[in-house]
């Protein structure tokens, strides 16, 4: 793995409880993590059960005893590792966004099919069990005919316009500023339970122009002032290949809203809604039911046969955050076992990127965009 | 009053109830109500309290017993009874939207400015005692410089597509659809609470293309299929002239909504959330408290010094949909009573059609189109 | 009438309300009101629409042009007044708690007996649609056998120390404390839902021993200390007739509960959930549906079909406090009007008024009190 | 550890997590796992990555490599094991309940006072950093002088008839049913958050009286029907030392409740609601905040100062149902490390069992049960 931060976190408990919670998992073997401070990279190979470290991710990929990498660094750096380890034969997982250009999606994506290794995306929010659920129910016709989707991902991380600048607000560094950090969590649950994206028209807008420096403890530095060029926020409108219609909204300004990953979905038949911050739970209405009992049901989705559920815990013992992670990496793991390659994959992190792009180009042009038209021929 | 379905109830219930109420108002004397069909007018007449009733509307207008008249029909009537009435003097109420068009709407506004008469529109949603708690929060400077309104406006009228043809799916009677139906009351509501709209880009889609004619029994006459040709829904992007953002969206598609008015405004220093179904809550965020214990408050607004609340039962007795018209009657009452213009006016009308005739437009240009563009020379 | 304050007025309304809501219902006619404060109750009975008014109920009662007596006056009263009208030969409904005693109670319903005349109790909350529609869900056998009950009537009127003694807090007055005030009408709900109780176990508790008088301006007057002898809290056990087992309790102490009348009941099949404070919605799960699919669905009681809602708004348009007032006179007027002795009347308040005796009872002996042994042969 | 099913499992993942979470804990050694069936408990082991096994519980009380005994076996084991493992100078935790008996808790304590080692008790609700932030809010005074708690623990395991037999409904084996099982931790929750119980009135019920015996499928087999002798619901009133007042709850009958532990505390100054299926959350009300903007608020309390939080996930990255166990084990282990005796340890237990005792005892004599009286000279 490289990586040892928030992200390192989360994935380094993935392995550690995939082989604990699902018992006919294939059992991944915490060989090596990476990172560029080597008094930190030891700490964070001790504390999270790694067997080894490195402090150039290089060596990682050099490595013979290693058959999967997991890039769990920011943005920019995505495009030249994944490369760098598709072309060294290793199989590979890597945080989301994709990268920060779609340009550097396709040549990952490209890289990915030659090597015919395993290439997913850290795309967690998709393995809740509710949202599987979701996805269940559409497959089945549940809903019928998908007419619109609302989907919000609202943080507030951000409002205080004292908060140094981070990397998350650089382009160079990350790409897209809500837009890749949180619109890409949306969009992709939206490809995943609606389809594909025909058009969007989008809106960025950036509130707080600039920054202080992070000083060395932490604190602002205000005469080190940093441009803040990315999107705080990002709005926009989507039409569906299937007819549906979308709005999508991302911002770190929603104050009170800690971790607002929210969507409703209205359908022919029915409609559900999720929110990540009761995300045990999906609400589920049916038009079709007696008109005198018709009403959004609360479904704890910790059964054993809800997707995932079962490997956890008896029902109403609900699950948190770092579930997604695990059910995620048991797809990842079992690919590598079994020769297959699990969604989302390298293919989706280009078509979210696509649609990332059409966002910005979008709000730029003031017009809507395409997704065909940046895709190119598929 | 003109009209006596639905909103002549509801108009109706409200002036019968004002004085109950409200101790200090002037009274309102229920002189007349005008109906074509006389059988049902009278009938109307009888049931809700009017003293007479007339078959024609412009009989009402040219009585020298009646200084208010109140509109209460579709949508394409408005306008000729508006300056009717205005012309002969009286003080008026209208439904919403004010007009079908933009060009109407400001024609409207010219006959009440000449007039110097009392001009209402009835968005009774505004009087909800949450939302005007809302303003006023606003207003004191409670949430700070505001960033985001995310508003939607969600039925599920219709969403069968069995469901026979009606005037309000009509582009030349109702104007526009579940954009002038819902739609304009969140539009309403955002210029209440946010301000001034700056541009807009809108999306409008028609699901469900054409519907039988309802037969006499209201049963669906399928040999007769009626084209639908306003919008079964619209959404919106919206920048405000004082750099908020915003996400619109009303419905008539999205089933488990009865009656879903909602929205989410986020400032700098706090957040509000409002859902008409639950009228009586206003969800409160402050940024600025100890970071331990912040989190949405659900306030319910009975208290004696909430806004309108006082007037009606001890804290906690809760108010429904039909108080919102009382409370709006009420400044209508006193405005003819002691002279003022209260709001939402004429004004506040061709301004919410500006920005509905900009969401169409917008949607048929497929770019944003700026609400100064429309209004013109103020 | 005999009454105006706060109960005056919420029968007032649903007197004049009656006819607008319910076309067939035959029409009350509000001839008097009466009071002892000649000042006060003439403002009273012009504000609420009376067409006269008394100093002296005894007058109201010798009246032949009434027909219909309303006591909404406080608990002590009741009885005196209840006979006298029903001896006279008058219809009557009296407000909640039927009597200060059990003693009293049974007077009442024998004096209603004699005369034959209708004779309601003003147990309102019965009538909200969503308790109808539990009823009829209950009756209808969706839920099963009942196991439970547990219902809460909370609210925070008396959590401050310096508010002033009132006579909602005097034995002599009102019988009991929050037992009797909102105890009751938990009471009367599970009378209603589950059936007949068979024993209670009770603890009563009173917090604040005693308070300031009222001054006359409604301050607290320290210098005169007046003892509450009265309950501020009561809690009680319960078993049913038909085994089901319940767990009730009322209190003036619970910090942000403005209105909490509460329950949750669950029976072999279903279980079902009202809160008031959200009294349109009703929270209803089927143990029988699909193990995937089962959770609460929120109902929100306002389609045509749903007991009462018809008669007022279009699905979705809320209804309040007051409406389940209206839904009561209106059974109270077709009693009258169609020689029906509609439920809840004095035999159910003889019925309430055993349980509340229980409880007191109970938590005196530290025992269990059978309800049978206080009611006597039937 | 002694026992490897669904506590087996919880415990496990515990002590795995432990050090990847908080990063100063001591590092427990998961030395060895016993289990009386050779086949399952190897199969244990391994998945739960113990590094050793037995097949007989007194071999691991034996081994000098063992420091810590964990019980996580039926009820009726707890008390031979126990004093066992203390005899022999290890340190002890133990599942809840304590013992099937006051007398042997207090036995238990005994031998715990006596070796003078950590003796903890798995009340695992306590560790939620929602109910410890409750405590934290109590302990500082927040809340006032604390009025009223009122506390549920709703399942619905056994309300098919159908389900076969298990040792949970056996009062050899399990000591009590819903009391035992779910009531104990409600009782836990009060202790710890309001203080000590004075006398109990309580309530116990068997619905079905006999179940069939579980096949080898696990299926029902209706020849052979046993009896159920303990309670499937039990409630109890209770007034605490401190003049609080109670009622709880606990059924295994209440159909929509998969783990419906929660609880509302009200006090002279604010009030606080729990429960554990949104258990990041807790909602707040304070009563002396303006009177506008009173509202329960609700606290996601995964800020890094929440308590514990800080250990796992960024703010809003919402915890589960293990890290209840996870939190409870660093104080066992901090314990161990550090020499202390952390709660809630085998004193808590006695109580716990003390007041169960008493309910039971009330349940059947029919009247108030002094806690005093069972404990005996302190």
């Amino acid at each position: 793995m490289i990586g040892y931060n928030f992200m390192g976190k989360a994935h380094s408990n993935a392995y550690r409880q995939l082989p604990f919670f699902f018992e006919k998992s294939a059992v991944p073997v915490l060989k090596a993590i990476a990172g560029r401070n080597e008094e930190e990279v030891q700490k964070a190979s001790r504390k999270m059960g790694w067997a080894s470290y490195e402090t150039d991710w290089r060596k990682l990929i050099e490595r013979d005893d290693i058959d999967v990498i997991d890039i769990a660094t920011p943005n920019h750096t995505h495009v030249e590792m994944a490369i760098a380890a598709l072309e060294a034969g290793k199989h590979i997982i890597c945080e989301k966004p994709l990268a920060i250009t779609l340009e550097e999606a396709k040549r990952m994506k490209a890289a990915a099919d030659r090597s015919g290794k395993v290439n997913m995306l850290m795309h967690n929010y998709r393995f809740a069990p509710a949202v599987q659920f979701a996805k269940q129910l559409i497959c089945e016709g549940k809903l019928g005919e998908i007419r619109h989707i609302r989907a919000v991902y609202l943080n507030q991380s951000m409002i205080d316009p004292n908060r140094p600048f981070r990397w998350r607000l650089s382009k160079e560094i990350a790409g897209y500023g809500a837009l890749g950090d949180i619109g890409s969590h949306i969009i992709d649950l939206a490809s995943f339970l609606v389809g594909d994206f025909k058009k969007v028209s989008g809106m960025m807008e950036t509130f707080v122009k600039s920054r202080p420096d992070a000083g060395p403890d932490g604190q602002p530095n205000y005469e080190k002032m940093i441009e803040v060029d990315v999107d705080d926020t990002s709005a926009f409108l989507a039409k569906f290949e299937n007819g549906a219609v979308g709005v999508f909204e991302a911002t770190r300004y929603a104050g009170g809203n800690k971790n607002g990953n929210r969507f409703e979905i209205n359908g022919e038949k029915g409609s559900i809604r999720w929110d990540f911050e009761h995300m045990n739970e999906l609400q589920v209405y049916f038009t079709d039911e007696d008109e005198l009992l018709r009403g959004f049901r609360t479904i704890n989705c910790t059964e054993m046969k809800h997707p995932y559920a079962g490997n956890y815990w008896p029902p109403g013992h609900i699950l948190g955050y770092e579930h997604t992670f695990i059910s995620l990496i048991y797809e990842l793991i079992n690919g590598v076992a079994n020769g297959l390659n699990p969604q989302p994959n390298f293919a989706d992190g280009v078509y979210n990127q696509a649609v990332m792009e059409a966002v910005s180009q979008s709000s730029e042009l003031g017009r809507w965009v395409n997704i065909s038209d940046l895709l190119g021929p598929q």
